[in-house]
């Protein structure tokens, strides 16, 4: 792992890359040859780009953030969190670049206009095909790098979108035909404002290779190519798998949060739990007296009540993802109630006749629940039944109802799900059990 | 949402296209002018294709079916369930096709040799620039088309891969150079048999367009586009939170899967955990006595048991996720460990906290908990400080032992982490209760 040889490649720095801290990082990225470096940092994240150009010396610097096409020096510098560094940054771009990187920090890092480069190809629709493909050879050789060769954008003389053309349809023409005779004008654009995740769903139905962005009078503002499009969809789906987990969304990959980073972003929704969780303490307390007249009651406390958390954390999850995908949307509600209300059913009577038979078997086996074990095992199998059925309806409605309020579904965890269901279970349980056990053992 | 003219725009059919019925679907489709049903039909995926396919009368599903790619093809084939209809399928393809369908019908569905296309463009290394350009041309005419016109890969005379040029290389360089003189020759390339999830994970991070697919012995077989990528990271998501959320991965879109296949994937796993749950009976059967002294001890049992099940499935989150992401190696079990220690430890002590101030505040407003309520509030404080560290570690540590013997790190799901941490929760808490309470409540 320790490489203290004077001159690295790029391969050996990026085998230990993420277990480096970020000195060695900027240490070791010096000791490569100059081709090596430039090819290595064009490779990195744009997070660990920052952190070396910030790491380096002003001089330094410079090199490597010209570097970076316009999408990835605004990333740069959305990432920098000084307002110094940040003014520093912008004034090492000549002005034309300074320019574009400016306009594209309006943009949130995650709807299309954060997202796209202001950098493609737009020709006029009376170029011919060969004018087209002599244009585009052009740009490919300019210092200045457009984002995608593939497709040419055609655009009239108020920059409005007005058709596509990709290189393959160009190579299919004719070379004299005029790109406004075959260039494909239904078009598939967003605007600017578009959530990445739904843009990521477009590129993932449509099988696309780059969406053009238009403002909202059709004007072309960039365009966004797929291979940025993966790291989108990675980046979403961690987010949140986090979430539901339980936790606030990491900023950095695991083994690079610091230990306090980690405890703050679990810390915050624990407690929440917790404090939620007191509800069943308190529920407990109102219950003190039947369990007292039967502690058996409280043997199958847990067994019950994390019933209706399993549940509904399953039912959570499928509707979230669904959710993400497009599968499913807020106007679906009274559809997914219906069949979760089936669903749950069907599953509350299967995981009831398993608690019904424990109790049964053990009661022939053991002796160990007494005279009136039938009535327990009724119970068991009756709360199993309201607190699956509950759970599930509660954790299928609760991401609709935060998306609802404009919150993000994923924050329906699995943890905060069972939370909701171990309370909300207990009620359940002990209105169960006082109507079975009445005259009984209560 | 109800369509009853004759003709539909392909727009039209796809707005309300997840909620039709497979009938409905086709008889839609079949009323779609020959155009639009083209393109409507290239965008679906491979499933919907499959289905109008097998749907369709067997005169008309040839013309369809022929006009897949290869790749595609497969997929169609792959998801055809009878054997009848799989060979019925293959008897439509021309003689070459159906060979390069059944090649990749050899590989699974998941690894690099099923997602790729064995269609790319190939030439030598003696052919110039130009040369290379005017064949391009000539293929992306051609009916036949190659899965990307924009690499070239270079193969020696036994078919090895010996380097690569995009167009933008090619356009750069000047037209009578040699392939092989201006070739990429440090090449990024897949074994055939590569794990679809870490052929995505490179491809995000190295911002790639395509990746070739070679054999062991470096001979090209094929390339896949980032475009195919993009599905396979949505879907290796999809089923990871599926999993995650304790139930087996849909094969279908939450609303497109039938109340039975729910019931059936979520059942199985809904039934273990409450099979394994039925332990804290067991455990709870083995402390009756305790409990029956102080019936106290039972009004916490839920606030602590939950509270390591929180943070159990926070951890294995964050793991599993990592894992995934590549960010995490098996052997960094140790790192994790040392980690989740200090982690488990601070957040123990949080809540601890809040646990014991709960108590205190509670008796000090209610007279709630009697003349013990001191040693009730440092039972509660103490066994949470267990609790949660055990937890913790449980969730973190049990991705990896599942990896470790092969199996599928996300099935460490929340309610699984949950349920093992309640088990070994209600152990922790009864041990630290009877050791603080012995000779009072005990």
């Amino acid at each position: 792992m320790d490489k203290t040889l004077s001159t690295l490649t790029r391969k050996e720095l990026r085998s230990n890359w993420d277990e480096l801290s970020a000195e060695e990082q900027v240490s070791n990225f010096k000791k490569l040859s100059a081709v090596e470096a430039g090819r290595f940092f064009a490779e990195l994240e744009a997070r660990d780009q920052a952190k070396i150009i910030l790491n380096l010396p002003m001089k330094e610097r410079h090199v490597w953030f010209r570097a970076l096409d316009p999408d990835d020096a605004a990333d740069v510098v959305q990432e920098t969190t000084s307002d110094k560094d940040r003014q520093a940054l912008l004034d090492m771009l000549d002005a034309p670049t300074r320019h574009e990187v400016k306009a594209l920090l309006t943009y949130a890092e995650d709807v299309a206009g954060g997202l796209m480069s202001p950098r493609y190809i737009a020709v006029r629709p009376t170029f011919s095909v060969d004018e087209a493909i002599s244009y585009i050879r052009r740009r490919a050789r300019e210092h200045v790098q457009v984002e995608t060769i593939y497709y040419i954008y055609v655009l009239d003389n108020e920059q409005r979108l007005v058709g596509v053309a990709s290189m393959r349809d160009l190579f299919r023409s004719s070379p004299d035909q005029k790109v406004q005779d075959m260039m494909r004008t239904q078009l598939l654009t967003v605007g600017e404002q578009l959530d990445q995740e739904e843009m990521s769903n477009l590129f993932a139905k449509h099988g696309l290779m780059a969406l053009p962005v238009v403002d909202d009078q059709g004007r072309m503002k960039g365009v966004v190519t797929v291979d940025d499009i993966v790291d989108v969809v990675k980046e979403e789906a961690t987010e949140d798998i986090q979430k539901m987990g339980g936790t606030e969304a990491l900023d950095a990959p695991y083994l690079q949060s610091t230990i306090q980073e980690m405890v703050r972003k679990r810390a915050g929704w624990l407690t929440i739990l917790f404090l939620g969780e007191m509800l069943t303490a308190s529920a407990l307390q109102y219950y003190q007296n039947e369990l007292a007249k039967a502690v058996i009651l409280a043997l199958f406390l847990p067994l019950i009540i994390s019933a209706g958390g399993n549940a509904g954390s399953q039912a959570s999850t499928l509707v979230i993802r669904a959710m993400a995908l497009g599968e499913v949307k807020l106007r679906d509600w009274w559809r997914i109630v219906e069949r979760e209300i089936v669903i749950g059913l069907a599953l509350g009577l299967i995981l009831a006749l398993v608690g019904f038979l424990r109790v049964v078997v053990w009661e022939a086996a053991f002796k160990t629940y007494g005279e009136y074990y039938m009535l327990i095992a009724l119970t068991v199998g009756g709360s199993v039944v309201g607190v699956v059925l509950w759970g599930t309806l509660v954790g299928s409605l609760l991401p609709l109802i935060l998306r609802r309020c404009g919150m993000d579904p994923a924050s329906a965890s699995a943890p905060f799900v069972a939370t909701l269901a171990d309370v909300t279970g207990l009620i359940i349980y002990f209105t169960v059990a006082s109507n079975i056990l009445h005259g009984t053992l209560l």
